[in-house]
This record gives structure tokens, C-alpha cells and sequence, in this order.
């Protein structure tokens, strides 16, 4: 067990230095030759490990959806309330987006037109159970606070997506708004989106 | 200047089918000659044309922010009520996004990492100016609506730019969600979002 545990940890350094060489270069620009070199392995010992280059996206963007499960998900599980449950997720969530060390793994998970065939769908089911999630909560929240749905769940998450996932885009954690004030901002603007007013922190 | 508009056209003709290629396969994965192929030029003809391939990548970019202006911007500039003006500028740009013609440039748009120096630079710049416009439009809307706003302008702007960019990620013109109600939808939610309630359409 204690090597299975290395050798999961091996693969998880692994994916990490491989994100930041494919932010850089791109990942059809990125040859093995340069992340072997840069984990400090053979090529050989590189194909060792993970197969194939396709093999090694595949990991590093399981990797990405490991950690939303492991920093978000595991959090928020205990808590019973919609809402609280929700909002605690969205925290969560952009706080893993905004946090640089996990940067070039969270922006490769979501450019995926490198990854074909099988492994792709992998990645897309595990994305699309996140979905589901987010969906279902909303629904429950809609459905807590009665009457008639400003906007189908759908539609709502992926609202929620947008804003969230963009944050790499320009939120610099050393600018003018600090973490705090935007996650209040942003779960507060969602939620005044979805059901027309601001819940109780 | 006919031959002016000419050599423009030829030059947007390149860049459109520039960026297939590089949404294809990457902008390092390919190469000039793939690109000079695509398009029917000899590779010196390409260089010809658009100079390097950063500049390519730049003459793209540039191309995406002006079919921006174009289709979205010119239509708008002479309404002068800002939640209306703000109202259509949603609606055009989301337009914009989930239209399939210009999906890959918009895509490759938003994918600068590739881009340097003060090519990137300009691009960048262009991009702030569109943000700014939103931020003012949401500002003018904050204060025709009086009260303390809810959320600064620029938080509310990112937030929005999210929600619509994001669109490429998931929504499919001919699957369940037709345009118009996801256009609905959104516009609504943002205006809820940023102001507690839904301004009459």
C-alpha cells in the first residue's frame, strides 16, 4: 500500500510539472522530451509512469477534478442546508480557481480538444457529475424557497460556471479586491440572480 | 481602395482559417505550412500575406475583437438608455459567442497565453476598452436605478463576461435550450444579480 501511495504521488508530480509545461508551451507544442526533462527523468522513464502523452493529459486533467473533489466537495458534504451547502460550494470553488498553485492545472482541465476519443468522454463524465451536482442543489434551493423558478437549473449552473471558471482570466489575488470581498460578492450576485433576492449569510 | 479592402478580405480569409487550424490542433502544433496548405498559398505567400506566425496570431485576435465591434457594438451605439443599451449589448454578445461561424475565433480569442510582448499588449488592450464599456454601462445603470449599488461595477462586468464566454464550453444551438430563452434567461439574471430586480425588457 505504501507504494501505491508513492506512486500515486509520483503521478500527481508528475501532472503538475506537465500542466505548467503545457500552459507554456501548449500541449501540442510540449514534446515528452521536455517534461521528462523537467521531472528529472529519462523519457523512457517518463513512458514508464504514464503511458503515453495522451495518458499524461488524461491524468493531469483527473488530477484537476481530484482536487475540486478533495478541496470542495469533501468539505460540504456534512452540510444539510441547501442553500448554506451551495454557497459553501461556490467559496470553495473559486477559492481553488484563484489559488496559484493549482492555476495551470485548472486551466488546462478545461481546455480539452487535445484529449480524443475515450479518455475525453472520462473526463467529460466526471465533469458532467459536477454538473449534476451543482444543478441538483440549485434545484433544491429553488424548490426551499417556493414558488416559481426564475430560471431552469440548468441554465443556472452553468451561469455560475461561467463566472467562476473565468476568474483566471483576470482576478489577480495581490489586485484591489481581496478573496473575501468577491466571493461575497459573486454569492451574493448569484444568488440574487436566481431567486431575485440575497439569503442570509 | 478597392485594393486596400481587397487585401483586408484576403487577410480575414487567412485568419479564419487559421484559427480551425489552431483550434485543431493548437497554435504550436501548427505549423506555417499547414496553414499556407489550408489556405491555397505557398508557404512564402502566407508569410507574404501575414508577416510571422505571432502576427498571425495577433491579425486573428485582432479580427475576433473587431467582429466584436461590428456585430455587436455598432448596433447598440445609438440607444441611449443604459439598461437597454446594456440589455442588447448582452444579447449581441451572447449572440456573438454561440454563433458557429465565428466559434473558433472567439475561442482563440480567449486562449492569449500563446501571444507576447506588445502583440499581446494590444490585444489586451483592446479587450480592457470592451470591459471598460460594460463597467461604465453597469455604473450608469447602478446609478439611473439610485440606491447603494450592490456590487462594484467591475465585479459585476467579469461576472457577466464569464457567464457568456463560458457559453462555448457547453451550449449547442440545436440541442434543448433555444437561443432566445437562453438569451432571456441570462439578461435576466444578470440584471437580478446586479440589482435585485428584473428591469422591464
Amino acid at each position: 500500500m505504501a507504494q501505491a501511495g508513492e506512486s500515486k504521488q509520483k503521478l500527481r508530480d508528475i501532472c503538475r510539472i506537465a500542466a505548467r509545461i503545457f500552459y507554456e508551451k501548449g500541449y501540442d507544442g510540449a514534446s515528452m522530451q521536455d517534461i521528462a526533462k523537467a521531472v528529472g527523468l529519462t523519457k523512457a522513464g517518463l513512458y514508464h509512469h504514464v503511458g503515453s502523452k495522451d495518458r499524461l493529459l488524461f491524468e493531469l486533467m483527473n488530477y484537476g477534478m481530484d482536487i475540486l473533489d478533495e478541496t470542495v466537495l469533501q468539505k460540504v458534504k456534512e452540510i444539510a442546508d441547501p442553500r448554506e451547502k451551495l454557497r459553501q460550494t461556490i467559496i470553495g470553488h473559486i477559492d481553488l480557481i484563484v489559488r496559484a498553485r493549482d492555476l495551470e492545472i485548472t486551466v488546462i482541465l478545461h481546455e480539452n480538444r487535445s484529449l480524443k476519443g475515450a479518455l475525453r468522454k472520462k473526463i467529460n463524465l466526471r465533469k458532467r457529475e459536477y454538473i449534476h451536482y451543482i444543478e441538483n442543489l440549485i434545484a433544491q434551493v429553488q424548490e426551499q424557497s417556493g414558488g416559481k423558478p426564475l430560471l431552469p437549473p440548468s441554465l443556472a449552473a452553468f451561469a455560475l460556471l461561467g463566472m467562476i471558471n473565468w476568474l483566471y482570466q483576470w482576478f489577480q489575488p495581490e489586485g484591489p479586491t481581496k478573496q473575501s470581498e468577491l466571493t461575497e460578492a459573486y454569492a451574493d450576485f448569484f444568488f440574487r440572480g436566481l431567486m431575485g433576492s440575497t439569503p442570509p449569510a
